[in-house]
């Protein structure tokens, strides 16, 4: 946790002339401090963010500007400073990872899903085709700067997308951490801020045993995202939102596997966080349409973390602070998600 | 030097399934061994050599079609294979080091200049605009396969490229290899193989005490590169020959400098391979017309070793065995070039 820091302001850098800032062009106009803090900086380049930013056939013409943004900076001095969400904090990665072979990389996540998760662990990536993450590099940053201004700038209604992957690392984690978030009773993002700490110390407790993702352990946070990432392409959600439902499903398997007990399952889904986040109707988006069954097939086919032809390692939950990964055909969640279906029906 | 191998004919591999071969296309047409090894796998990747293949324009396409042919390969199963010279081992090396984050990848190099210099030390590579080598990460292979009869298939010609980087790092290291190097007459192929090993022994020697180019001492590698670099692109040398030339000018300015003593430089210039090296005539390339140093200016700002906005930091030899990096200015370069230039026409 060396690299890290948590502020309430923005961070000043005495190095400004080594610095490049690669930043989502949204934060001046939500955030006026953002704005004034962007102007002690010659070298920018603003992005629009979204998982367009990550498509590869437009990455050519980003890093042909800028290299040249930066071609009168020192290699060894410099360093490449990304503020945004999710998609910027991958992209910016990857550029930091790969420019002159590796420039110092420097994170301030301006989301609270980048804040809670993306921007820790150092993976870097972008998309090939409809696959997501298909490239990419593991790169950690020298410095994470938690910035409570910048997060509070977000509307409200972003929090719902943070939630998710506290979810997700609190379940992953199960003590002290799941059974304080589990008993809150008001969820906002005054909430996440709360848990903002203790939640990435949890994934780095994680990551740090398997940073290369060699080992199968860091694999566990991919809890609710086998289903999520193909949910959040077919209906283009927000991350978070589609990692809620990925976790659902995920829960309601590992229930009907008998690998979570009924009590276990009662008890987690009784909980405040878990119904606020649950509350959205899920079966308007699992149907058994031939169609959408041919796109989630596609979708599955197209995960980075397949065994083999046709089968993923898939993540159940034993009870919270156990999980189990499986593997899984593609076919067994295609009739999981109909036998889902017809369980929402007759309940 | 766990990870090299070296053997008469090409390596087979039992998990084929898994492999997914990059080769020069060329190669099939060239030795028929190859043509018939290449037989044993399914997922195969043929590519033009050359620097174009570097170009970032054209990465997009490349990395769609191999994505699509790896599809269906277990992510950590999977082997990149890598058939060619420097520009096919830097782009294949650059794809496994981003395809999934990094699959495992083997070089087998089929030029003296990769088998002697390139495939070794880890570094990948891509090309922006006019600038070599802008992005890239430092990728050590699991396994280098230096193949004989794969080199042997090479016109005797290209035996002059790979005396390039051979020579450098003979005079880098400046113990029992240049001593030996040095003394011998009959400078053709057979004298590359027979220096293949210690020549490679000596580069590791120096990458494994900075693999990251983090410490200065492996930027000593870049010996003869910061002009040779500069005439490649200019004239669309053979990178092998183009270091011959850049040696030549940082030993002849070493002299200038007194850094190297006449008796010292003498004893190198007369060295049999030396004066094969240097036999074409080098003041053919260097001109004191106007566009020409503005092409060397441009060259030498888009240098990727820069120390700052104008100064790069340029090697010098003081005797076989003791290089010195100095930092000068690019007009220090243009300078030398020019006086060196009059040094010619005056003796």
């Amino acid at each position: 946790m060396k690299n890290l820091a948590f502020s309430k302001s923005l961070p000043q850098f005495k190095n400004s002339d080594d610095c490049v800032v690669i930043y989502d062009k949204v934060l001046p106009k939500v955030s006026k401090s953002f704005a004034k803090w962007l102007k002690g900086f010659e070298k920018t380049y603003a992005v629009v963010a979204g998982e367009e930013l990550k498509d590869i056939p437009q990455f050519p013409a980003h890093i042909q500007k800028i290299t040249k943004i930066c071609e009168n900076t020192s290699v060894s001095k410099m360093q490449i400073i990304v503020v945004g969400g999710g998609s910027v904090g991958d992209f910016g990665g990857f550029v930091a990872s790969i420019l002159k072979r590796g420039v110092a990389l420097i994170h301030i996540p301006s989301t609270w899903l980048a804040a809670i998760d993306s921007a820790h662990g150092g993976k870097t990536a972008l998309n090939v085709g409809e696959a997501k993450n298909q490239i990419g590099t593991f790169y950690p940053a020298q410095k994470i700067h938690i910035v409570e201004e910048l997060l509070r700038a977000q509307p409200e209604a972003r929090a719902f997308d943070g939630f998710g992957e506290l979810m997700k690392i609190a379940l992953l984690e199960g003590g002290s951490l799941w059974k304080k978030l589990s008993k809150e009773k008001n969820v906002d993002s005054q909430l996440l801020w709360k848990y903002l700490k203790p939640a990435i110390q949890a994934k780095y407790a994680i990551v740090n045993k398997d940073p290369l993702e060699k080992k199968g352990i860091r694999h566990l946070l991919n809890l609710g995202h086998t289903v999520g990432h193909v949910l959040e392409k077919i209906y283009a959600l927000p991350h978070g939102v589609a990692i809620n439902y990925g976790i659902d499903f995920s829960l309601r398997w590992s229930l009907e596997k008998k690998l979570l007990s009924q009590k276990e399952y009662d008890s987690l889904m009784q909980s405040p966080v878990m119904v606020y986040l649950l509350s959205p109707l899920r079966d308007d988006l699992f149907k058994t349409s031939e169609s959408f069954l041919k796109k989630v097939r596609q979708g599955l086919l197209n995960d980075k973390k397949k065994d083999s032809q046709s089968t993923v390692r898939f993540i159940f939950l034993k009870k919270p602070g156990h999980c189990v990964p499986l593997s899984v055909s593609v076919d067994d969640i295609l009739i999981e998600i109909c036998r889902q279906i017809e369980e929402e029906k007759l309940g």
